[in-house]
């Protein structure tokens, strides 16, 4: 059920958008356990990254930067967060993306926050 | 006060704007009991959805995924959420929607976590 | 560390957005007491704003609505967060945008729930 949102210049998206989503894809169900197919991501491309994402000066004229926003369950430990977020900088080096660009937000809820279609 | 965030396709929405708008509002007013007045949507249509929105393998194909995102204040209860799910699932397949078709995750957050404006 | 993320007209994007960037982050450097180069904002130009944003009819033909979403640890005060409001009501009313243009939702995760690069 994690939710996963991404925000990425355009051009990386273009190039990438296939590997990155695998990247992001393969550490959840390494490091949450979760089933492969409970797969559940919007990617969010922009034009014009220099105004659109604005981060402090460490981060100016990199342009691929990638916010990845997760909203997930209430049941992850500080380890299995950390492990995630190990996998997924892990995944996204080997495909080229610089770890320090990598930005991950996480927001929780339960499981009652969470209506996908009709109950199968 | 509850903030809808809508991620649908782009012909979808020109087609449909207005009456999701309207189904999804209606169902916070029934289910939850806000006033008629407190609608804040955000829609944000996209393109390309095959490569935009990567869901499991159950969507391929289908154009018209809905993610409707939902923050609210944490005060309703489990049933009260289940109503309103259903009450939007209700909704949108009354205007040709594929309940199947939506998704929504919520978000909670507290009655101070709102700025709207001067106070009033 | 707070993730801003901003949903405005393009055209209100286009000619305000670096005076927007820093009335929002100079109110929170003032109000949260953030370090200044902790910048983290994303924004998310929309055109056809009468059909993406959808308020009630008291913002009906207003093209400067703003909705800033803020993203932040669970450690501030309602004092605080009241500050941050009104400083940042303060900031953007310097600049010309109407205070009762600008919404403001917040969402709060713990110091757990950032991953920003590799460990410095």
């Amino acid at each position: 059920m994690p939710l996963v949102q991404v925000d990425l210049d355009r051009a990386l998206f273009a190039s990438r958008r296939d590997a990155i989503s695998a990247a992001i894809h393969q550490a959840q169900i390494e490091a949450l356990g979760i089933p492969a197919n409970d797969k559940f991501q919007v990617f969010r491309p922009y034009d014009d990254g220099a105004n659109r994402v604005r981060f402090n000066q460490r981060f100016a004229g990199r342009p691929n930067q990638i916010v990845i926003h997760l909203t997930m369950v209430r049941r992850y430990s500080v380890a299995v967060k950390m492990d995630l977020y190990r996998q997924i900088l892990l995944n996204l080096g080997r495909i080229g993306i610089d770890p320090n660009d990598v930005h991950i937000p996480v927001v929780e809820n339960g499981f009652e926050d969470w209506c996908a279609g009709l109950p199968s």
